[in-house]
């Protein structure tokens, strides 16, 4: 089955493939988390049998020994129901020393030891012996036993060794391979954008693994209303309710406080899209910047940082809204779908259904 | 000057009057704050020779002794350029004790001293030595002699004795005088939302000061888009980056907890008109809950305080967000073209470029 | 060599039985966090070879289903260089669903998903597919061979059934077998205090697992200034940074926002100890209340709430000042010099240094 | 009346000219929030009448236009019953425009609007709109005919004005006037700490309005516990809640991030003095650093700054403790027996009856 539901995915198209652009800044280059310079993402798919859905997703700020060479990174809670783990560290010393691993709800401690173990491990890290493991999730348990808890620390590593810079794969993919979104198949989204030179230049990327509820709009159009699917509707009354990982990255020479004040703007374009960080939604963003590095053991107490003045940081915030919104509905274009666990089936976005409504509201060119 | 700015507010409509219908839930019988029972709305707008263009809005939990018996309260801090005075107590006690005001951002000072005379006067606050007023602003200094400082203890007492539980007026009103939103002349604005009785059958109401920008989105259409006004466009490039403030009442019984996480989805309504929260922006959310009363002096240690699950806020999230939505739209629909200090004008939402927008994108019925 | 370092143990006295008696509120019967009626607390201490030097302690609010059956709870970071698990999610909702576990920082993988296991088999939870482990830690790795992560989940799963109300073991028993304070060694320690009745009569008691550095100071008297032994001397400049996890556990009836304001308190407690809270100490309070219990799945929407009136904490804050200090206290007056990883040996507080440097400054009865 | 209590202040001795000298880090030269280069201090102290017992206190971070070269800034909330203004700002761009103000808390509008006025009218602040005061306070409404609200804006002008780099004045002095601490009088307290060059050499300085309650303890004796006057004894139960303002200053090279830890860590030092941060204490810590500035309207987006390791900070984490407790006991070795209010007298530590306790335990040399 995985098979098929991989090829499908590369058959459906991204938003911006059918006409959908939200926004006024242009992408970069792959429409990526990617397109900031190093970043790579790695994905392990796991679909077995009838019941497993489920899957991994590593984010990596770079190419090198991340402990060792850390990156300014925050992690912004959006609605606290979830498992994410490592956030107070990150937040209190301001900086990231892991790559970032997505997979569902109750793998992450296994997502964790794996990261221990990786950082453990690896040439140079020797006498480490405290590793902060920064671990997202969304809870796949409708589509996929999540009980069976089937990740294991061999796929966390593989998705690791697996990242590379190139377009990231979406839809069922990796830890969105299970997701649910606004009712339909949901799962991994990326995209990004790139400011003009006058503004400075940078890139944010976003990638997300959505699972969550509200009342879906798309580039505006009032598609969950349409259709008469919105949260407390009969439809979707007794829907899961999910969650959404948001993982940014930029080269913007950004601090922790910066890169915290990026993170919370990534929410709004979550609200966009129609989300409304239901009670049950584990909606945590993560950001970091690659524009520089903090060493684990550095030569000297001062370091001299660049740092972006805050009036400067209004354009990554647009930029980060829109790369949400729109890595948000790449998720939903891509998704495939899919049927699971207890023989349990979701819809991909019905485009025969959709893009009608898209049209009526000209919300796609 | 004051009487047709205050006539032709009048003859403006609402977004909803004009067919504009956000989102999926049925607002309630005035669609304001003050349908939350016992909430009271009071303005004072000043607008004397050229220059002056400022106000004060006053917004009561209910009518009796607000010291004496306080109501569950959250402050929300969206962005905090901003000199909202009183959160921290807020935020530790829980509650409210005071009318929330809100004014121009040089005027905090003398509405929060006006605050203090207030309660001190107030019969039964005789040996009250300790108020925490709460004052939200938004910074009109642009069609505004801000520098002036014209707000007088008196304007913010007056505002308070004026308060009723009315329909509230709205666009250049009371603190909404002199403000701007996305380019065009904001104000005050307000909405609410009555849940299903399946849902609990409760009230959220939202009343905005609208002063902020980014790139105007209503009901989904994409105005400031089509028109090529947005926060980095050469059109909006250097205005300021303003403000919006949001108060937020319901009679669900909420405590703190709940009502922060209220609060913080009324930010989710502001991204979808297309705020941004730019780094210059002081955005602020204050909920609250008539629910209950909570003594100054109590007769035992121990309360009995009536609390919803966590399980049952997601439809008031749905609500709040909404109700924000509705209440900038109002705020831009209502407000009227203002010249002010220096002879600056700014032109109210042009209906006749922004319905066709609307139309074209079915966003009105 | 676990048996000796028990009976060891046992040996050992605790503060008070050596005429120390910090601040002026009585403790409760056992002096523990289990006279907090219902509070169960058990170990496993892994003491194994040349190397293995660590363990696990849990602490269960109550005797029921704690999923099924919530408590309300807090996670105060006092610093948050740790990798503490579950905070956003308790902090978010306002309680607690599993037993509190501590282990060693680089085992908290495996002590998550041995409580996630234990949830999802627990009797009752057949469909739970969500659960939010709590789990601290300290960073035991010069006594331990942390980096080979010998604790197992069955370790996990005993120390909660071993879990008891009687007097709880403290020095080098469970999380606290490897762990150094002051430079000495450390380890599991306990107090409580009980509040006259015209007070409320509540009881607030703390377990704490002490791992971390500063300049010692027992009931006042300066022994680390005394003894040479501070974090920026000689002696200690290149002692681990260590922890501190402190639980406190209370029958008062306070919501998530007063647990959080008496979590916070314990900090001081920590610091009237010597603590300073250094950049690489993971210092985090964990505080729960058993005075009333939230449904996983109520009835009810809305469920009446005992709460303490905020008039009313002030008291508990002494409390749990005292306890804290106390608690630490008694983890170092009962922990054993112990011999551990690549033969490093770490010395008991030296009772005959110690004791005098108190009597010269009157320090004890 | 105001000169004598003056001259009484400084015929009263500090703590270390008592022979009392807590922790194990030298002070600077003036034992002086002043020590750090450029900060400066000045206070109005308005006593007169039978009734007026209160005053201001000013601390500058440097000699120039603080509007237009900030300083990094956060402000740390230890416990938010109080009326602190502009925290939310500070604590969101991580710097500090105006002078910190101290004052009563009926008088916070004032001392606001005063800095506004100060910060408008300055030279190069021509065009400014919008300003952010910080003004801290504490409750002095038992000596003070505080609802009389008599500090005046000119009062605050003056105290900016009369700020030098000189010893500061302690005791009933500035905003301390009319302040309350531990049952004595209480009041200004200044203390400052230099790290070894090893150790970068760095200064921290803290100056505190003490009013606040607990169990007193000075130097690790324990004088509140010994003369039976705590915070639940007959003797202290009815004594008003109080507050302690706590302000930091460091040349230092932190951010926000690193400042708010520093913050952090200034509550310890208040809690080794026997405070308990009680329900109505507003204790909050304001800290700045003086090694950088930040400019209003820079030529560049992007600046580099210096910053110190996350690894260096533990040492100033030491420094600011020590000097937090010996500014807090200098407020209370320097006050002076006050008469106010009502004929309402509180009485100054009484050195025949403290000596002796501290003598018993050895705290003083």
């Amino acid at each position: 089955m995985a098979l098929p539901a991989v090829l499908c995915a590369q058959e459906r198209k991204r938003a911006r493939d059918l006409g959908i652009v939200p926004g006024v800044i242009q992408p970069g280059r792959l429409n990526s988390i990617t397109d900031v310079a190093g970043v790579k993402v790695g994905h392990v798919t796991l679909v077995k049998g009838d019941s497993i859905r489920t899957g991994v997703t590593a984010i990596l700020p770079h190419d090198g020994n991340i402990f060792q060479e850390k990156v300014p990174a925050a992690v912004y809670v959006g609605n606290g129901f979830g498992k994410l783990a490592g956030s107070t560290q990150v937040n209190e010393l301001g900086n990231l020393e892991t790559p970032v691993v997505l997979t569902n709800t109750l793998s992450v401690p296994v997502a964790m030891n794996a990261l221990v173990g990786y950082t453990l491990q690896r040439q140079g890290n020797e006498n480490v012996r405290s590793v902060n493991a920064l671990v997202g999730e969304t809870n796949d348990g409708y589509l996929n036993d999540i009980r069976g808890r089937h990740v294991t620390e061999e796929d966390v590593l593989q998705a690791i060794r697996r990242a590379d810079t190139a377009r990231v794969a979406e839809g069922n993919t990796g830890a969105g391979t299970g997701t649910i979104c606004f009712g339909f198949k949901g799962g991994i989204g990326t995209s990004s954008r790139k400011l003009p030179a006058s503004l400075g230049g940078y890139t944010v990327g976003v990638l997300v693994q959505t699972n969550f509820g509200g009342t879906l709009q798309i580039n505006g159009a009032p598609v969950g209303k349409t259709l008469g699917w919105f949260d407390y509707s009969d439809r979707l009354l007794n829907s899961a309710d999910g969650s959404c990982m948001i993982v940014v990255a930029t080269d913007a020479p950004l601090d922790h406080r910066n890169l915290m004040r990026l993170a919370k703007r990534a929410m709004l374009g979550l609200g966009k899209t129609g989300g409304i960080a239901s009670n049950g939604s584990g909606d945590y963003v993560i950001a970091f910047s690659t524009a520089y590095r903090i060493p684990y053991a550095g030569n000297s107490a001062v370091m001299n940082v660049p740092l972006l003045q805050n009036d400067a940081v209004s354009p990554l915030f647009i930029a980060v809204i829109e790369a949400a919104e729109e890595a948000i509905l790449n998720s939903l274009f891509t998704a495939e779908t899919t049927t699971g666990h207890k023989g349990r089936k979701i819809e991909a976005l019905p485009l025969d259904k959709v893009l009608p409504i898209l049209k009526k509201h000209n919300s796609i060119q």
